[in-house]
């Protein structure tokens, strides 16, 4: 039975590793489409949020029947369930970042976003991409170091984000009220790409360590409307 | 085995029911809040969402457990996956009516929307409560029927956030550009509240009949951004 587990299960942490790749790729080309105005970058990220959400419905089916078939415990328990929840935050992850190739596509050849937000939604934009990164390796490396990192560093998207607030209130502000609408939705796209980044950090320190970090104080506390 | 496991599988079930009851009150409080601007509802449902957090905590510990000591197959395994999912979902939906009334609080004792804005949202709030009820019953009652109505109903839903957008992009909209945010971001959590109880819908079904309806066509296609 062991055996088969770890076969079985290998398949599953696979296409999980793929699915964080992905999800990598989908948050770097809906930054691509955002700010370099790439309407192509923009529809393979819409195109490709099927495969996302194919994978999400394999790995949770594939969980079940490892669940049904071998009753894991402990450890390994662990690491089924957990691997479902890091599916679904994936998913998740996919559907932020085709919104923004969605925002991107709609607006296109025209930018979504004023000229003053290009420099905040890029730096925004660098952040996920630097966290997408630590998200696959982490994964793919049980590597908790990189998860403290990813759940450590989110005050600096949360940050980032709530300059889009002042941004949009500031006096200088000329933008469009499309425009304003773009930036404080694409700002709650990003931010929110983050949190998941965080939720999927913590999912992984506990298949590590099985100390669940999100009963630590619980993100997405404020949404900063102001 | 089997007797432990239903003991131990109805506790899961009152406290999933609990939640879904604990989110309802969260989500008419929220709307109280917002549109009878009444900062003690505001209040209670910030200071409620931790029961929900605890809640959901509680419940997926009790799930992994009885995953472990049971090894359920067939109908019995697929409650507790459902009921994990279930529980994350409301989990969420509790963070959302909580910015509904962080929102609300914000402003007070002014309105966080426009005059223009309030015949709307009641409208949407109006929906939330509905759905609200529909998803405490459906729940207790493993009522397919009134699940397929939620997912059927949320059409409804989308349309009137769709108006969001319409009211601070007419001509007509004379809001300040706090407001116009307010509108555009309550208006994205309401949506929201609805495509979670639409998951929690496919849940309830997937649970009686074994069929995922979420294999059919996915929510939250569009942002309706514009």
């Amino acid at each position: 039975m062991r055996v088969i587990f770890n076969e079985e299960m290998q398949a599953v942490a696979d296409d999980l590793d793929r699915m964080a790749k992905d999800v990598r790729t989908a948050i770097n080309a809906a930054g691509t489409a955002l700010l370099d105005l790439d309407v192509e970058a923009a529809q393979s990220v819409i195109d490709g949020d099927t495969e996302i959400d194919d994978l999400e419905s394999s790995i949770l089916d594939q969980c079940v029947r490892l669940l049904a078939k071998q009753s894991p415990v402990a450890t390994d328990l662990r690491v089924v369930v957990s691997t479902m929840r890091l599916a679904s935050t994936f998913e998740r992850m996919g559907d932020l970042a085709r919104h923004i190739a969605e925002a991107a596509r709609r607006t296109y050849p025209q930018s979504a976003l004023t000229d003053d937000a290009q420099d905040l939604f890029r730096s925004m934009q660098e952040f996920l991409t630097m966290t997408a990164d630590r998200m696959v390796s982490m994964l793919a490396d049980r590597d908790t170091t990189t998860a403290e990192q990813v759940i450590a560093d989110d005050d600096r998207l949360d940050a980032l984000h709530h300059q889009t607030f002042d941004l949009v209130l500031s006096d200088d502000w000329k933008g469009t009220r499309r425009e304003l609408i773009n930036v404080v939705l694409i700002g709650r796209f990003m931010e929110r790409l983050g949190d998941h980044a965080v939720s999927a950090a913590r999912r992984v320190v506990y298949i590590v360590s099985g100390f669940d970090p999100s009963k630590a104080p619980a993100r997405d506390e404020g949404t900063d409307i102001d």
